[in-house]
């Protein structure tokens, strides 16, 4: 039996991270076999280049994409593609929707190249699910910036994306929602500024019928 | 004035670093500004990428590839670019030929997508001149293990192509020499297993008469 790959996409402080590893509890306490990954991250390849992204050093636009594009590479040949066909559930925190979103929109990056590089790394092993989490970056980036008090992070481990203007962060939230409208079917749509169990809840709802003919969960 | 962009390519142990240098010094004895470059490296990015790869870390065929066009997009937006705007000539220790040649032959990768990941990170800016330094692979290989054992490096920072099998490095060799073939005018293949004098007086013919139009150099 085939897998089910579900990718969870929003801006800064949407909750991608939280509902994302609410989901794969879930599943694994009804029995299924889930993997959780992040993306850049989650191989020593995209940790390591996550590492030199998150600290701001230099790095032009479209060596930014690339970087993206490897780590996404990494990430299907070792942690998607054989689980997948293992028949697992693989959550991912950010895909190529962030991609188009910051680097096209964000960015100003021509679309289409992004498409090719997206289709490049990822085989067109696209999600059969990508759930937006749709939020104001005005209250995405506040959550941020009182997660980051809590645990004494602020001005220490900020992401080079939480420290650009709301400009850029509301050019990025047109991206993520033009990508929702313009693909009906693989894209459903969150508010973000709901309780995480309000969310979680729905996010549950999406997703339980994709594994109803899952009789015997693996 | 433009400036003037020159590559050397070939495999590994063909000469290309000794006479990227020598051409670059000579170049700076005549009065003429010169930027010599490696790659992967002479940025921040590309450095800390080269550092994975020589370590031979973890690297799927499409991510080694991304890698290394990222640290291209890199030099280009830091080290090409501008210095060849404002007329200098730019040296560049291996380039977009290496990975035709060793991504695409060696590694078996479509050609047209590893032509099309060239143009998009050089934004088609392509050396002037590009030296193929041809040798058989079996002496290229004899002499890099020969600088490893005077530098005590053998089995301490073997690089990853070193240690690819003869076939591997016979398919790369052919790669390069397809390039020169369908590139008459760009591309000129000097043999690699000459003296270091001999093989550099060769590059000074190909590259004087590229300079003749300078009557003032920068």
């Amino acid at each position: 039996m085939a897998g089910v790959f579900i990718a969870f996409e929003g801006g800064e402080g949407a909750g991608k991270s939280t509902q994302a590893r609410r989901l794969s509890d879930t599943l694994r306490e009804h029995g299924f076999c889930a993997v959780l990954l992040r993306e850049p991250g989650s191989t020593e390849l995209g940790e390591y280049l996550r590492e030199y992204l998150v600290a701001e050093r230099p790095v032009s636009p479209l060596a930014e994409l690339l970087m993206f594009e490897a780590a996404r590479a990494q990430l299907m040949a070792e942690k998607v593609i054989e689980p997948l066909e293992a028949g697992s559930i693989v959550i991912a925190d950010r895909f190529t929707g962030s991609t188009i979103a910051y680097q096209g929109y964000g960015r100003g990056i021509d679309l289409s190249r992004i498409e090719w590089l997206n289709d490049f790394a990822t085989g067109r092993r696209y999600p059969d699910l990508t759930v937006l989490l749709d939020v104001d970056p005005a209250i995405g980036l506040n959550r941020v910036k009182a997660r980051q008090l809590s645990f004494g992070l602020l001005n220490v481990d900020t992401d080079r994306f939480e420290d650009a203007d709301i400009a850029f962060h509301n050019a990025v939230r047109c991206g993520f929602r033009k990508q929702a409208v313009s693909n009906p079917t693989g894209w459903q749509t969150l508010e973000g500024n709901h309780s995480i169990e309000d969310v979680a809840a729905k996010v549950w709802e999406l997703v339980f019928p994709m594994l109803a003919n899952r009789s015997h969960p693996v």
